[in-house]
């Protein structure tokens, strides 16, 4: 069960609070951080700079397409980021966590 | 085209900004995300513990000298820390975009 | 000498300051980002939501075991989030530096 975090953008807190709620309450993952960015990037040929929310949400590998079909369900971007970055080494009893709260 | 995220800190806010859009702007990456840190390390033997600005910017693996390069070149520090975490899973039309953004 | 990025999460700031210190001043790891975050997860059947910090710590790979085991006997959690994450591409320089600062 080698753990991994899935990480998304979203606009602003409460669209970040309402995703982290239902990815855990569904048992998607077994939890999620949230925590406050500036994102820069072009959109439509003009620069964007714009106050952001990420979330990095823990979950077994092998839920990652199930976390990412969720992440699209619930976004309110037509084209969000959702991307997942393997944890090389995990601390045992904390893989053990993750996998219990985020089997489904 | 497998994204990758590239990584580096600098000192404040203003020069957080001024890389992130140069960079964008030489469409070496499609975004960048700055985020408020405190760094803790050792600097010529003394403890340092000092704010500072994180910038995670998604480019394609293939970009990643390109982009280290612009970095170092763009940096007030002598030493900057720049580094590359792969993106294992990416949510398809997310890689897409993040390709057509940083392909120069 | 591959860096990795060992990543925790603590209730505080003044915990997340004596854990960075106590890390680099041993020389396990060569610095500590210490960033606010909020923490949604499932604690005995209810859902928590709570602010954290998020400890970013960089070492050598081969110290990764020993820098968990640092943070399991200084944390205050009994169950703690410990995990690492590989540093694909790192600049030369910096990887030096982290190997010069985490080599105990």
């Amino acid at each position: 069960m080698k753990p991994i975090a899935v990480v998304t953008t979203v606009a602003n807190v409460e669209d970040a609070r309402r995703l982290a709620r239902a990815l855990v309450e569904r048992r998607l993952v077994a939890c999620a951080q949230i925590s406050q960015i500036e994102s820069v990037y072009m959109w439509e040929g003009a620069l964007q700079q714009e106050g952001e929310y990420r979330l990095v949400c823990k979950t077994v590998a092998s839920r990652y397409a199930a976390v990412e079909e969720a992440i699209r369900e619930l976004h309110p971007y037509t084209l969000p980021a959702i991307y997942g970055v393997a944890l090389e080494r995990v601390h045992g009893p904390y893989a053990d966590w993750v996998g219990e709260y985020s089997g489904g």
